[in-house]
């Protein structure tokens, strides 16, 4: 088996999701999950730090590109619109791994440590959030307020996403969030 | 020592925070807890499941309170005035205990399975600005979204609250906060 294996990493992310699947996190070992790929554990070593990274590591350009997706929106551009743009522009690295995600999203609520690191995740991804508007040269509270509005509709469409028997895409889910949103706070906050 | 002891269930809540501050939460056991207080383990076991109870009984009632506040206020109230509404109807509740809620947070902070319980908590809060929403004949997802923006906008006022040097009140941080996301997202909107 050579030194550089095409397609490693992601072999090793199918059969490790395949296996914790199958017969949970805790119970799945690494050499099971290289045996399932036909790698090595030394491969698997170069592509991730344990077993739980495997769940992880796929996403960790996501708070650089969020920083960069609000950053560079007009100075002119009304906040809802830059959140808008920003979620939009996550939806091609989210849309095609669905199911994958899915799967993803069993195993990380069947396991008290998984659910943390995913909190923790989410708490990247809002501190990105807060990094784009100060970038923007937005107050910091005002920064803080949108990351936070921000991250709550992201996250409320990708749960939506994600939920049985939506069949919506992602995109479809983030505008109708952005609307309903728009609708049910502009009214109010005109008055 | 009486069967009933007055005062017993504020005086265990009391000498567990003590204890959980000086010792750590999972070194402090129960007979700890209630020879602090002068009171009995049988006592404790009357008022509290465990020790773990202790941080989150006292808040049991918040929930159906939020349901009632965000029902009653009138139908033609915008979105978010039934929001501030709500937050501001929970102030009296938080108001008085600010320095027990942060000693309470550093503890949860500092443990896992705390961390765990908190987050049901806070998610079992957020079901009811849901269901509060919903007796008011809101539609079911504008319902969830209005829920969200409420939960996100009190817990951002919130953690301001108890954040170390923080001296403003949890009405005044509420009202700041809805102000600012009123002026941020009421102008973009508009556009």
């Amino acid at each position: 088996m050579g030194r550089w294996e095409p397609g490693a990493r992601d072999r090793i992310a199918d059969a490790a999701l395949e296996l914790f699947t199958e017969g949970g996190f805790a119970a799945t070992t690494v050499p099971q999950i290289t045996a399932r790929a036909g790698l090595t554990t030394r491969t698997f070593f170069r592509h991730f730090a344990d077993k739980r990274d495997v769940l992880f590591a796929d996403e960790d350009e996501i708070p650089l590109a969020i920083t960069g997706l609000l950053a560079v929106a007009p100075l002119s551009t009304p906040t809802i619109e830059v959140i808008g743009g920003g979620l939009r522009g996550l939806v091609s690295d989210y849309e095609p791994r669905r199911d994958q995600l899915r799967a993803r999203l069993l195993i990380i609520q069947s396991d008290d440590s998984l659910r943390e690191r995913y909190l923790r995740k989410l708490s990247v991804m809002s501190a990105a959030m807060v990094a784009g508007f100060r970038q923007r040269g937005t107050d910091g509270r005002v920064a803080d307020v949108a990351a936070k509005i921000g991250s709550t509709l992201f996250g409320f469409a990708y749960d939506r996403w994600l939920a049985t028997g939506e069949t919506r895409s992602l995109s479809e889910l983030i505008d109708e969030t952005l609307d309903l949103f728009g609708s049910e706070f502009a009214a109010s906050t005109a008055t």
